[in-house]
């Protein structure tokens, strides 16, 4: 269960994100709650200034504000209330809810290696991992101090599960897959399968390209829920560090994703792709196998990378297009049928016929 | 298997679906068919009128038939067949195909828990539920009345699993889900996993927030294979009473969806979207972040919904419009160069240059 | 461990595939790399001209190359390589890196039943199958000779499993499924789950139409991760001899996919589809229900097919269009919005007012 904590200990703990306080800091908070449903001894967050009154009428006994807030805060009559202020307040939440109010009950005690996990005896298990119920590790894994398996997790040979890491249940981690430290793996996920490479003969029959590449996440990479990931047919499918990839996405083999990029719902990237560091992209996004996507993009839902975007900026569309331009274009779509009608009525009021 | 049944047996159990009969109704029945494929002592249902004569020269031994198709009937020669007519012949076989004629022999006999599983001392199991193999149940679960796991289901601290729900092999269940009664939840899907949710800092690092709420689905909801449904960061990711969501699906944060909608493979939609009651929604159909959609609206598949629904209708595109302008505007596309040529030749004409 | 072998023995293993050979056959061969990271004792393929020079001046001990390029490496001074000259490198790579080049450690010895596995005695095993930790089958399953099944396979009542097939961990395979011979499935997978079949009621509920037919993957069929495949309402769902699907790819109940085909990453096919032989469509591509497309048709990624594809050939686009006119539509695109402007402006300049 969640530790009730006073005010002053979470204001202290993150200094460069509290850089001041007022009011009631011996306040008890024991939950994080959203402004609209704060109860008593809640700490909640202001992160759209619009939501401040609400907080503030809350019976919340903590209230997170932007330090632009804070003039306009302390002129208010005395409150109960403690006010902690932020230079930036979503990024406070993000921090002070996992230091404090989050508790998860795992399935297991963590640390401890379930009777019915079974693990190659060539395998090396570092001081404090959590290997759950039904787990499958094999030769020559190496799994590093403090990472944690959850339930039916299968490793297969050769791969490395760095230092902190969390594997949810029912992943699949293939062979020589190389996982860095802190990284978060949700269920049902597939790391490191067999990329999708054939050779066709002289009859149409396609032959598998055996891949014998491997998988690399780098440090602090999150891979959502029923994501593949493949690996490459040589060498290496990379992910950067930091990145975080979201649910139904598709990594295909010898794909290069940069350093802390995010990728919301059912990203897809074909063969040989590659992304810089810094991008954020929307959902349902398609890059094409071999197409290379510059540092700083940020590319709008659906939209299908054909060509290489060589330049930081903010796109959208298929074909992609700068985003002002696919919000023209986009805009302009329904009028579409009006313009060939138009366009008609033009041509024979002028008496230009039909032409190629 | 299958036990054999006579047509009076079948005609009388669901009398509001079958207000007349005629014919042989002591036919006995042992299987159903499509007309084309039909056995002796097959029953066959006409869901498409143009199928008539094919039910009829079929050696099946009972035909189900629009009400409208009686008179028809009974003006034909004498028959051995049994026929059964119907206001809903679509509905009447649904449910006679599930109450007399579908078998599928499970993995263990039902109401048994099996040796292998393991469950929590801390979990509430109820009266006839079956857990099969190699199944985990965390702390605090309550598993009610009836309620089926079939093997390798993974079901974390705090959820709930209604009466008579069936979770198929391989599910993940997150913690604190509330799952209704008589859902049916196909393999490998996820339900409950983090959502997405995170706050950059000064440095372009993105910073986990960690998703504390839950995922609730109501009673007779399905979800089919490996799809996903996010937890709320906050509050409640909800999927309404009745409703049906197809394959690889994707369900974020915060998303609340109607009772009683149909959304075909590959949906998806982004964090707090909302959709109402009785949608029916096609295939590969995206809905954004955000995005609110009325009750009673269809989405031909592919759309991709920017922006609010605010009417009951049909829609489609991207951006989304009214599905006869969709359909017009597709009609269209192929003709753009054309267009492009068109307007070239009366600028030129007109002596009208390229301008802003 | 790979067998260090002798260029000769790879030269003469494919005698169709090596037609030719040159330079120094007793070279040894330990492993198999891309020319620009070739290490001594290599072999390597040049599959793009372009990396002829390349590969000539790196490390490798045998070069395989065009049949081409014979003549213009019998005129290059002596060297202790190995060439190896074929009328279809990618193909020579493709079973040369299988036959010799690829190895990966199972989870566990190959021919053996895992003592954790739970097999129901009516199945029927064949001689030599590998059964992995923790997998689960069902009543009167049939596993052919040979057959591998990695951990957490959960095989359904009445399944068949061909000779030599290998089944990936954590993979669902539905009541009645018949798998042919050699084909590989990846883990995380579902095939023959529940088709997606309902009747409204007049209340607008949705009854399930139970789904009693089954799934059939041919001979050498593959199916990525995390794929999943519905049976059929009535009959069959079936994919055809030697077709290769790529990850997250969903095939609906009741389609019927044909022989030798490629799909690539993301494909969808909506209920009753058909697709003929030789077909090789792109990535995230739909395909509606009820739609059939001829064989020998290439279908670019993104691709909506809402209509049937009556001739072989090269297709793209939502509406669907032979790819040139795909390509024009695409390319005209980012220019409607001047193109709206300038029909304004025409209108306007003529006198011709707003009409419908």
């Amino acid at each position: 269960m969640i530790r009730p904590v006073r005010a002053s200990e979470v204001a202290g703990r993150f200094p460069q994100l509290i850089t001041a306080t007022a009011g009631n800091l011996l306040a008890t908070l024991d939950s994080i709650q959203i402004p609209s449903e704060a109860k008593p001894n809640a700490i909640v967050f202001v992160v759209d200034p619009k939501f401040t009154d609400m907080a503030l009428s809350s019976p919340a006994a903590a209230v997170v504000l932007s330090v632009k807030a804070k003039a306009a805060i302390e002129a208010l009559p005395p409150s109960d209330k403690a006010f902690l202020f932020s230079p930036n307040v979503k990024l406070a939440m993000a921090l002070i809810k996992k230091e404090f109010f989050t508790f998860e009950t795992p399935l297991q005690d963590l640390g401890t290696v379930h009777p019915s996990a079974l693990v190659d005896p060539t395998a090396r298990i570092g001081a404090g991992v959590t290997i759950g119920p039904f787990c499958v590790v094999g030769k020559n894994v190496v799994i590093e101090d403090g990472a944690r398996l959850d339930a039916h997790v299968v490793i297969e040979a050769d791969a490395q599960i760095g230092k902190d890491s969390h594997l949810q249940s029912h992943l699949y981690i293939g062979p020589r897959t190389e996982i860095g430290q802190r990284c978060l793996l949700m269920p049902n996920s597939t790391i490191g399968s067999e990329g999708f490479g054939f050779a066709p003969d002289e009859r149409g029959r396609f032959h598998r390209i055996p891949q014998t590449g491997k998988v690399v996440l780098e440090n602090d990479v999150e891979i959502g829920a029923n994501c593949t990931v493949d690996r490459a047919t040589f060498g290496v499918t990379r992910i950067g560090e930091g990145t975080k990839i979201d649910k139904i996405s598709h990594i295909a083999h010898n794909c290069d994703i940069g350093k802390h990029c995010v990728m919301a719902g059912k990203f897809a990237i074909a063969g040989s792709g590659k992304v810089g560091d810094h991008c954020m992209i929307g959902g349902r996004v398609t890059i094409k196998d071999g197409v290379t996507v510059a540092s700083k993009v940020e590319i709008a839902g659906l939209a299908g990378v054909q060509s290489d975007i060589k330049e930081s900026g903010a796109y959208g569309g298929f074909p992609v297009q700068p985003v002002r331009d696919f919000m023209r274009t986009g805009a302009s779509l329904p009028y579409l049928p009006q313009l060939r009608k138009d366009v008609a009525r033009v041509l024979k009021h002028l008496g230009l016929g039909a032409a190629d």
